[in-house]
Formats: structure tokens, C-alpha cells, sequence
């Protein structure tokens, strides 16, 4: 294989297959605390369902389908919105794509330019940073507290960026609720304030919102998308996080004008009819009804677990209990060694992500910023609550070991 | 919605939905000879084995799942080509991917940076050359006669962008089984001279080969990736066009040094091991075994329907049966208009594609090229032999009063 006929970009892509990662590729002693799997004993039961519908809709279920997705679907993620405070929205502001990180994908092929400059915060999901990273862009790093965004960091950034002449970012991204990897849910007054500044701008908001119906504690704080009057949201939804990831659905909500030309980049012959049905029927289902609840009290006591043993464990390491979702963002004291403790536990068959990971890394600015290699990311999610006690028991020896 | 918040290529995407096109967006008087749909009477009752799976496999099957697909599936794809000739081809050498378009824009996301130049066949697959333009390249248009592609044409073309300092084409795009749309089937020599040629040259091959199993009449050639020696091809697969569109079930078989960077190409979340699962049982069931030769002997007996119904109606019209395949493609008289034909066929709910939809046209050296308008492009497949004698029957009428 000649790599001179590879595109330019793809120059940095992996050489080598990825290491096992899924639950699939486990053995079952590994405590799995690294990706954000679904708990199973949360997988409904779709069995009586996936008969009947390909029994009544075989043929709209095995023909090819509309690109954008099934209007009953497009329908009902719209009213799903609406009811999420969402102004506006109908079956033609909605993509149905194969999943949300289709979704995100999607949208930087319609948005970015090598070079561009997209803003994430600091830390961010990592799993985004290598596909930002495929379309050549550079990243604004944005500070974050306990109350979200920093949002008068970024404005400094576009500032800074005025003075050297610089382009803003085509593309601010975040995860408002429950954010991944910091757990941090964003104050309506940053929301606000967020808005107001890229609409000022006319910067994009890139809405990534896959846990925002996981919560456990607090009151619903409108979405970026819900607060936004100027068309400048895009938000990507899931039901990975509320039904099943495997049932790779995902969606965009935007204006019309941004969905016409990411249906033309949508190269896949459509999404699946019989997932896209699968997952309207359980929707309308009693049962969806009955299960969000539970999603949500599982993955609560799952959380609670996971920080008692913590502080527990590991008393001085801080760390801030999520309102929702499904991971833990824990800080050990300055000076100790996350990368290092990750890897020790993954050697041990507790797969963690170090926190190093969460970063991009890559500033445009980079004096002053520094990776800080003190944390850890854990998804409680998946595990029972004896592998959640076993496992950070044995973190907690890890730790004290280093 | 500001436009310059775009990629600069962005702007050449539509602005407005696509028009009504699929089974399930028509009524029930039009008759569907446009799109390649499957026949309804074909697609297999999936509905107990669906059940099946997901109560035998309901983690698996709702879990996250690797990227690069299930092993299972994987496997059976690659003893699938070993039987079909393609030697040396194991799981790590297959990529599952969410049908085959999906496997095209990944190729074409690996290979293709803007400016580069594709070789496609004149005429070649319509759906394809969005995608290309979607990457911004310019095209070399190769000849083809009943034999396939006429190879001395691209060598001619190799040498006069040689002779103009221009760099070879990144990848030849062919479908060398039942040519959608022409018919035509590659003969081996024809195959074996482009492997030569591209192997010499080092230019790869991209074979999209969805119909291959789809076969009449006539003996099995082996593919483009069966003669390669030198892991010059990628060969896209599908289930599509054998058990079912909707399963969204594709593959790209290539070298591990493609695979590797394919998978971190596709932030797709992995394809849904439900629609995995669903394809590997039932390729593996009984049913499977019956399967194939009925798809074989229906898609034949439309075929041959729609080429007596051309043959009755419009008798100088020239007609290529193919030897496989789910399309028929028309050539009228030289100054007859394909392209009004089509307009008036659809105006009577008879929808049909203009043959001029299937050529590039933006070739790299235009002189001496026209896109004929005298082609037409039809699918025998998803119609009944009532609605192709009574469609082809309309579509006379239409002709003759042009």
C-alpha cells in the first residue's frame, strides 16, 4: 500500500487496529468504567416489538428509506422538542443521522474548512477531538467552573483573536447538561450570556445533548437550542442514552437551511427504517413511558455508589456529583499522576480513561495552558454496584501506591 | 442562516428538500422504475428471527459495538469472498459499514483531496458523483463498449495528463457486474488488462460491486479484487440488492493499511449489531440458501418483461440485456430527447431517470465530449410485470409523440 495515495489529512490516521475496547471484547472480570456503555439490566426488552413491526411494515422496513428520516419519527422528535421548551421546530428541522456522533460528524463537513478554529472547552469530549481533528481545524480552548462555559474567556479569545487578525471560531461546542467528562451542568445565566455572545458574533452553537433526559437532581435548565431565537443552534439528540445505544439513532435539530445540505453530505442510503421505527413504536410504547424514570434512578444510584467509595477510597480527590448522565470527573490532589494511575488500574482490568485525554491540546494561544494530569474519568454505567465498590477499592490501592 | 458560517464547498449544496422519491413518498398508481428498489415480494420475514436475536443477544445486540463491525459478520464476509476468489482476505481485512454509499464515502473521505482527479467509466452511477463532487474533484471520463471499460482509453488518458504535467486520477470507480446503469458486464480480459494498468501505473481501484450475486446468465468473472495481486483494489460490498436495502448492511474489503484508517474515519458509533446480527442469521439460515437463486431467477424474469415490453413499444430502441442486475438502460434513437421522454414519463407517474443524470460531465479535458440525451435508465425491479407492460406501454406512446 502506497501512502502517496492517501488523501493529505490522512496521514495521521492509525496505522494499527484499535485496541478491544466494548464490553464484547472483555473478559468478565474486567470492571468497565472507561466508555459510557449502557447498564444492561436498562436494555428494554424489544423482542414482541421488532417481530410485530416486521410483520406489520415489512415492506417500509426493509425498502430503502428517505434520507432525512421517517416522518413519523422527524414528527415525533419535533413535539419531543417542543415540549423541551424548543420554538419553531417541525419534522423539517429534524436529520434523523446513525447515531449522534454522525450527527456532529455531519455537521463539520458542512461547517469546517482546514484551518478553521472551532471553541470546546477545557476539558471536552474527547471522542470529538479526533474527528474535529480530521477536518484539519485548530481549537480555541474555553475555561470552564462549577456554572459551565467560562463565557468571558471565549470572549477574550475572540478579542484576541480580532487583534491578530484571526477569523472566530466557525464553531462553539458543548454539552450544556451534565457534561462529559465534568459533570458540570451549565447555569441558565452563562446559557444566556453564551447566546448572546455568538449570536452577536454570529459564531455557530454546536448542542451536544445526549444525557440532557438523565437527571437525577435539580430542575431542567432550558437548552441552548430552547434559549436561542437567531438560528445559531445546531443540536444533536440521541436515544443512545435513554432507550439503547444500539439502536443507532441520532438526530439534528437546526434550521431548515442547515438540514437541506447535511441531507446531501448524509451519503448513506438512509438510516435504517427498522431501527428509525423501532425506536418511534417504543417511544409511543406504555413501556417508554415507565422507562424513563427507571433510567434515570439507575444510573442516580449507580453515581451515588460511585462517589461514597470515592470518598471512601480516596478522601482527598474532589469531586463534583453530577446532576445527570453518566460519568464521574475526579480530581486528585496537584501532583499526582492520573496517567499513570490509569494506567496501573487498566493494567489491573479496571478500565478508566485518564483525564489528559479530555483536552485538546492544540491551542491556537498556547502559552499558559498546560494539560493538567491529575484526573480521571469514570463511567458508572455500566457496572453493578460490586464491581463499582471492588473496582474503586482497588484504584483507591493503586493510588496510594504511586 | 448566514452562508459564510459554511465550508467553502457547502456552497454548492442544495438548498431546498429533495423532491418525493422513495416507495413510501409515492402513490400507488406510479409506477417506480427510477431508483433501484428492491422487489417487496423478495424481502425476507425477518420478524421471528428478529425476536430470536434480541431476546438470545439483547446486550449485544442494544450495546455500543466495535467500529470496524461484529466478528461474526466480519468473518462470514471474508469466507464469502474467499469462495468468490479473492485470496488472502480475513475478518481484519473487512469493514462493515452502514450500506454501501456509506463504504464509498469513507473510500472517498481516505483518498480524495480537493482538486484530485476521479476516473470514472461514461456513463458511470449516478448517486456516486455527488459524493465525488461532495470532495471536490475533477473527473477523467473512460469510454466503455459491451466489453466494460475500454482500458487503451484511460491509458490515453494516463499518458495525456502525464504529457500535461498532471497527476494520474487517485482512484478508477467501476462496477465491472451488470454496470449500473449501461448493463454491461466486464469481460476478464478487460479486467485483467485494468488491473495491469493500474498496478503499473499505481493508481487504485475502487469496485462497487452490489449486484454480483445477482446473476442470470452467463458464467462468474472474478472480480477486480480476485485478479489484484498487488492490493490495488477496495471492493464495496452490500446485502442490499440480495436480502434487503433497509438492513443498511455494507462493506468495504481491502488491505489492513485501508481498514485501519477507515475505522477511525467512521464516527458513525459503530454500525447497530442488531441489523449485524439480523444479516449474519440469516445468511447462515436455510432460508438464505433458498434465497439467492429466487432473487436470481425474479430479477431475471422482470428483466426479460421489461426487454420484450421495450421490444413491443419502442423496437428501435437499442437494448443490452444484462446479464444480472436490476437495470435496464435504453438507448434511443441518436436525436431522439431521453432527457424530454423522461420529464413527460414522470409527469404521467411513470418515473424513470434521463440517461444524461449518469455522466460526470466535468471532465478534465472537455473537448469532443457531449453527454448524449438519447439514454434512458430503467429498474425492472421493484415493479410488477403488470406495471412494467402497462408503464413501458405509456412511455411508447410518450415517445412516439415527441
Amino acid at each position: 500500500v502506497n501512502e502517496k495515495n492517501f488523501a493529505r489529512r490522512a496521514a495521521a490516521l492509525p496505522t494499527t487496529f484499535p485496541a478491544p475496547h466494548f464490553p464484547s471484547e472483555m473478559g468478565a472480570d474486567t470492571k468497565i468504567f472507561d466508555s459510557a456503555f449502557a447498564a444492561p439490566e436498562l436494555l428494554p426488552d424489544l423482542a414482541e416489538l421488532a417481530s410485530k413491526i416486521l410483520s406489520d411494515h415489512k415492506e417500509e422496513l426493509l425498502q430503502y428509506s428517505p434520507t432525512q428520516g421517517q416522518p413519523y419519527l422527524r414528527e415525533w422528535i419535533a413535539e419531543y422538542l417542543t415540549d423541551d421548551g424548543c420554538a419553531g421546530i417541525g419534522p423539517n428541522n429534524i436529520l434523523i443521522t446513525n447515531g449522534a456522533k454522525h450527527a456532529l460528524d455531519l455537521i463539520c463537513r458542512l461547517l469546517l474548512d482546514e484551518g478553521d478554529l472551532v471553541a470546546v472547552t477545557a476539558p471536552t469530549y474527547f471522542t470529538m477531538l479526533p474527528i474535529f481533528r480530521s477536518f484539519g481545524v485548530r481549537f480555541i480552548e474555553v475555561s470552564q467552573d462549577t456554572q459551565g462555559i467560562i463565557v468571558d474567556d471565549l470572549s477574550a479569545h475572540f478579542r484576541r483573536l480580532a487583534d491578530n487578525d484571526l477569523p472566530l471560531p466557525k464553531i462553539v461546542y458543548d454539552i450544556p447538561e451534565f457534561h462529559n467528562p465534568s459533570g458540570v451542568t451549565t447555569s441558565r445565566e452563562r446559557r444566556e450570556k453564551l447566546i448572546e455572545l455568538c449570536g452577536r458574533h454570529d459564531v455557530l452553537i454546536v448542542e451536544d445533548s445526549p444525557y440532557r433526559r438523565v437527571r437525577f437532581t435539580g430542575d431542567d435548565i432550558p437548552s441552548y437550542k430552547a434559549l436561542d431565537t437567531g438560528d445559531n443552534v445546531l443540536q444533536v439528540g440521541t436515544v443512545s442514552k435513554l432507550i439503547a445505544p444500539g439502536l443507532r439513532i441520532g438526530w439534528v435539530a437546526a434550521h431548515e437551511q442547515f438540514i437541506t445540505r447535511l441531507i446531501a453530505l448524509k451519503s448513506d442510503g438512509g438510516t435504517s427504517a427498522l431501527l428509525q421505527r423501532l425506536v418511534y413504536e417504543f417511544c409511543m410504547s406504555p413501556a417508554f413511558r415507565g422507562h424513563q424514570p427507571q433510567v434515570s434512578s439507575t444510573y442516580h444510584e449507580k453515581c451515588d455508589r460511585m462517589v461514597v467509595a470515592f470518598r471512601r477510597e480516596i478522601p482527598e480527590a474532589e469531586i463534583l456529583p453530577p446532576d445527570g448522565g453518566y460519568c464521574l470527573w475526579v480530581k486528585l490532589p496537584e501532583g499526582k499522576d492520573g496517567d499513570l494511575l490509569t494506567a496501573k488500574a487498566c493494567a489491573a482490568d479496571i478500565n478508566i480513561f485518564k483525564g489528559s485525554l479530555f483536552f485538546a491540546n492544540a491551542p491556537v494561544f498556547p502559552e499558559n495552558r498546560t494539560v493538567p494530569k491529575n484526573f480521571i474519568r469514570l463511567s458508572y454505567s455500566y457496572a453493578t454496584f460490586d464491581e463499582i465498590d471492588e473496582g474503586v477499592r482497588v484504584i483507591g490501592e493503586i493510588y496510594r501506591a504511586l
